[in-house]
């Protein structure tokens, strides 16, 4: 089992990091969270099993990274980045959020499955719950901010950003569920139809508000 | 492992059933899904462990009828038959499903966490997935039933029914999937404020609208 507290140990040049936290992905995306030992992502990784042990020791240290990483080049951050209009930026969010994003993401439903699974493994793991909790709190602080920008922009209504970005992404969450548990692979699309019916009108400020 | 077909085997009497059922459920609710063999439900139980398997082969077959037996006393169904105004039943389904039933339910959370691993367990297994969708399937169909009510009325817009009974289902699953995984234990109270704000005031008819 890991140490509550990760040992001395080297950290990774920047091409193994990435190396390393490749094949974790490909192995995570492949097993799920259960059925994966270190040996499968091992067997992922192109170069020696010892240097991936010189610098990770558990499955725990390994998965804990990747969440990380994935945050690094998460699709909010670089929406972010990208769109300076905070309503067209919300809906970009959405869109990623419900269906993937944009190019081919073959491992996208693979990953989220998953990442289900290490959620209710969260619930008796503090090292996970603590990770998930500031995952998911970081991409619920960058969808705030967009709510936020566009209050004081005049674009949108004078919402509580924090309860209505979760109150968000609790809707995609809960349809990716769905179709990952139950087979429901239109819920996507239809929570997009419901989210554009309650959540967008509300938020959006009418020409004459402003 | 459970056959696909069940066997001809006699349903147990009325009595018999109740005890049976209880006794899975108090046994699911302690142990969760995956840490679950029949030997836990034959504890639970107070006549013989024969007179248990007489009726029951499999934790499979007994999870199953669990769920039928649950979906009979569900507090949807319960709400439907005692409150006659739809704009009030709402509401009362979106309590009850966010905080439980009124009365001290100290299993609400247990229950919860024990079907959250079920529901994952249903992506690889036919009988599960199909008994919890036709499970959830009744709740929402419920939930559809009263804003159609509501909309027949004049009380409600004239939503989609069906998509916003699934999206309100959805917004108090993820809040307790959030509690329970995350240990956000003020999400059904942040949820419900979301509600009021942005589904329950665009779903509403004002006077005007009558």
């Amino acid at each position: 089992m890991a140490e509550p507290d990760a040992p001395d140990r080297p950290a990774p040049p920047p091409e193994t990091y990435e190396a390393i936290m490749q094949a974790t992905y490909r192995a995570f995306c492949k097993h799920g969270y259960a059925d994966l030992t270190t040996r499968e992502i091992a067997e992922e990784f192109a170069k020696s099993r010892s240097l991936l042990h010189y610098h990770y020791d558990t499955k725990q240290e390994l998965i804990v990274a990747l969440l990380d990483y994935l945050l690094e080049s998460h699709p909010a951050k670089a929406a972010t980045d990208e769109i300076a209009d905070p309503d067209e930026r919300l809906e970009l969010f959405i869109d990623r959020g419900l269906f993937g994003p944009q190019e081919a993401a073959f491992d996208f439903w693979d990953f989220h499955t998953a990442l289900l699974e290490l959620r209710l493994h969260a619930h008796r793991n503090d090292a996970y719950r603590e990770q998930l909790d500031r995952t998911i709190g970081l991409i619920t602080d960058l969808l705030a901010e967009t709510i936020r920008e566009g209050i004081e922009k005049g674009r949108f209504h004078d919402v509580d950003p924090e309860e209505t970005a979760q109150f968000l992404y609790d809707a995609i969450d809960a349809a990716r569920i769905r179709k990952i548990t139950l087979g429901h692979d239109d819920a996507p699309r239809r929570t997009k139809h419901a989210i554009e019916t309650f959540v967008l009108p509300t938020l959006r400020a009418s020409d004459d508000d402003r």
